[in-house]
């Protein structure tokens, strides 16, 4: 038996989202269908997180055990092979030892968040990027972000249907800046609640538009509550870009 | 009767190209009928450089005539109106003077070139890059590059069908550059050959792949005959990004 780390594009508006689930196509039944195929075993992958239908990813990571052994050149090839066209990739495919779980033993999540802000619609990236209209204030948005940075207790920020028996975390990094048109963000934490970074770009977006001080991101953490939170922003403008591991668990 | 410049994005696999075509869509048609469901009048549209089919624009640049006055705001947002869903967008409307025009008054042409250079087939870009599967090398490219930039007769780097009475023009930037998987080029010129923005590409690749020597391009430029040039490369990675006016031409 050997367990294979696989490193996975996708286009999160071609699936449900990751899980399997009935009557949909998911990421994850996609792929297991995929290495079915190929290997013609039966398989469980185990992806990093979750996402949600409509979230993009350059980096997820799952892993999942052969009985047969394959190269993990192999395997990323033959998947693609049987996955072109499905809007999903293996980017990079690796041999891990047993105590490796692409969920468990990951140290850090990154994603990325793309705002496109001007008055016309997308058109080059359409379904990969929030279209907001009015003008948003950089450092505001900026001021709001940094109350954000660091250990909360997140409850207004995550969706009411999260099942995290705590809604304390950590956030590491959450860093803005522009390009063109486009305002982008990127956020590192260990492990994020559900919709918690959508729930974050969309307050800072109303800040963004002056609807609302940066301040009131202290008042929304103390409520602890979703209903204190802001809107929540789209699933498309979202991107799992990075899953970082310690270096010893890949050999 | 006022005339308008428009800037103007659009997604190039949609579109049979920038030119108005029997029986197929063009970016140009598809933007007179939405001035004509606008305003009622029946116009011709000027733009700066005609697009093949495939290739996209972020700042495609065109001029129209209205015996009507409107403001300019007022003309992109009304043409938005009308062209949402259709793979098409004005990004910005101003009005012009009657010496003002589109393709004549131009001083400067920039395309971008986006290459993804990996293994696995583009998921998230699909039809917005060339995926190159051979790693390329820029160090060789950006010298390939070099020989290009100046004032030359490409006739080695135009297609068979161009119609341009000269085949001599003066390349004023050549840059390539790296950006995780992606290899990009920035290339400007007052004006380009019919496909020589993808000649030049599609040779350079060559030459990044390792099975030409940069100073192939000597050989090319002197030998001035499409034979001696070589591949195209493909239309969905090329982007028209700018056009520039010399300031006084604009009210």
């Amino acid at each position: 038996m050997s367990r294979y780390r696989l490193k996975i594009e996708y286009d999160g508006c071609r699936f449900c989202g990751w899980q399997r689930q009935e009557g949909a196509a998911s990421v994850q039944q996609t792929i297991e269908e995929a290495l079915k195929a190929f290997s013609g075993e039966v398989t469980t992958l185990h992806g990093a997180g979750r996402t949600d239908t409509g979230v993009h990813a350059t980096g997820q990571v799952a892993h999942v055990d052969l009985v047969q052994s394959f190269s993990p050149y192999r395997v990323m090839s033959a998947l693609n092979h049987f996955l072109r066209d499905q809007g999903v990739g293996i980017v990079a495919a690796d041999l891990v030892d047993k105590n490796f779980h692409a969920r468990f033993s990951a140290t850090s999540r990154t994603y990325i968040y793309k705002i496109l802000n001007r008055r016309t619609h997308s058109v080059i990236d359409q379904n990969r990027v929030w279209h907001v209209i009015l003008p948003l204030n950089l450092d505001l948005m900026r001021e709001g972000a940094n109350y954000l940075v660091g250990h909360h207790d997140f409850a207004s920020f995550r969706a009411i249907r999260c099942q995290a028996p705590s809604s304390i975390r950590t956030l590491d990094a959450f860093d803005l800046w522009q390009e063109d048109d486009y305002i982008l963000a990127r956020i590192q934490s260990k492990s994020f609640l559900h919709n918690q970074v959508r729930i974050m770009m969309g307050t800072l977006a109303e800040i963004g538009k002056k609807r609302w001080h940066p301040e009131i991101i202290k008042e929304m953490l103390q409520k602890k509550h979703r209903t204190a939170g802001g809107p929540t922003a789209p699933a498309h403008g979202l991107y799992l870009v990075q899953i970082d591991y310690p270096s010893p668990l890949v050999s």
